[in-house]
C-alpha cells in the first residue's frame, strides 16, 4: 500500500507517527564502528565492560543512522523527502547487540518560513526506543516541509 | 608518535584541535544511503538534481559518521575516549562526491559535574569543512571528560 504523501497542510502540532523495527546486529555494529567510530568500547566486549558503557555499545552515530532508516520507512512520508537542516540529539543510554529499535515521532512546532512562502520548518521529536521501551536516542529535528501548492 | 592523553585538567575554553582529512567516495556515499537513508537524492544523480539539494548529496548522517572518524583520529585524545552524551547538529550545506572533509574543534565550555567530582562535561564545537572551506556540518557536543586523578 502506497503511503500518503504529506504536505505542510497535513501536519499539526501533537501529530504522531511510528516506525517499524530494526534489530542491531553484532557484526554490523562492529563494522560500523571500525569504519566510523573505532574506539575500543564499540569494537570489543571486554573493552566495553571496562568502559563507561559497562559493555559493548553501538556508536551513537550507528543508532542515529538506524533511526534515519526507520524514519524513511515510516509513515512520515513528506512530499520532498525527510530533509533535516539540523537538530538536538541526545543518547541517554547505549544501544546493545540484539536490541530491537523503533522510533516514535511527534510534531512539536510548525514554523512558517518568512522568506519562502511555499515552505516551512516542522520541529519533529524522534524518540528511538529499544525492546524494553527504554529511550536510546532523542533527536528533535528541524525538517523542511513544503505546502501543497508548491 | 603516540598522542598525548587528555584529561579535564588539560582542557580550557578556547582550546582548538584539528583533524586529518577524509575524501567522500561516490560508491560509499550511495551504499551508506542505501543502508541508512534510502532517499532518491542520496542515491541517484538525476534525482539529486531535481531535489532541494540540486545534485547528489551525502546523507547528513554519513557526514556525521565521517566527522566522528576524523575526531577519533584527531589530537582530541581524551583519556576515556570521545563519548558524547549529545549535542546540537546542523548541516548548512550538503556534502558532495569527492569532497575532502576535515574538522576543526574548539572547547566552548567546561561544566564540572555536581554529582561526580571526578568528571565533567566539555562542550566542544566540531566544525566540518570541505576543501573550499565551506561548512558542511556543525556539531556542538557535550563530551564526558575525566580528571587526572580519576
Amino acid at each position: 500500500m502506497a503511503k500518503q504523501t504529506l504536505y505542510w497542510e497535513d501536519l499539526h502540532v501533537g501529530q504522531k507517527f511510528t516506525s517499524g523495527e530494526y534489530q542491531m546486529d553484532e557484526k554490523r555494529m562492529k563494522e560500523f564502528a571500525a569504519e566510523f567510530d573505532p574506539q575500543p568500547f564499540h569494537l570489543d566486549e571486554e573493552a566495553g565492560e571496562r568502559s563507561i558503557f559497562k559493555g559493548l555499545a553501538a556508536s551513537g552515530w550507528h543508532t542515529a543512522a538506524v533511526t534515519m532508516r526507520l524514519l524513511v520507512e515510516s509513515d512520515l512520508a513528506l512530499s520532498a523527502g525527510i530533509v533535516g537542516v539540523g537538530g538536538e540529539i541526545n543518547w541517554p543510554r547505549p544501544t546493545r547487540v540484539g536490541d530491537v529499535l523503533r522510533v516514535e515521532c511527534e510534531v512539536m512546532e510548525m514554523i512558517p518560513s518568512r522568506s519562502k512562502p511555499m515552505q516551512g520548518i516542522a520541529k519533529i521529536r524522534n524518540t528511538t526506543l529499544n525492546q524494553n521501551n527504554e529511550v536510546v536516542q532523542v533527536f528533535t529535528a528541524s525538517v523542511v516541509v513544503f505546502r501543497k501548492s508548491a
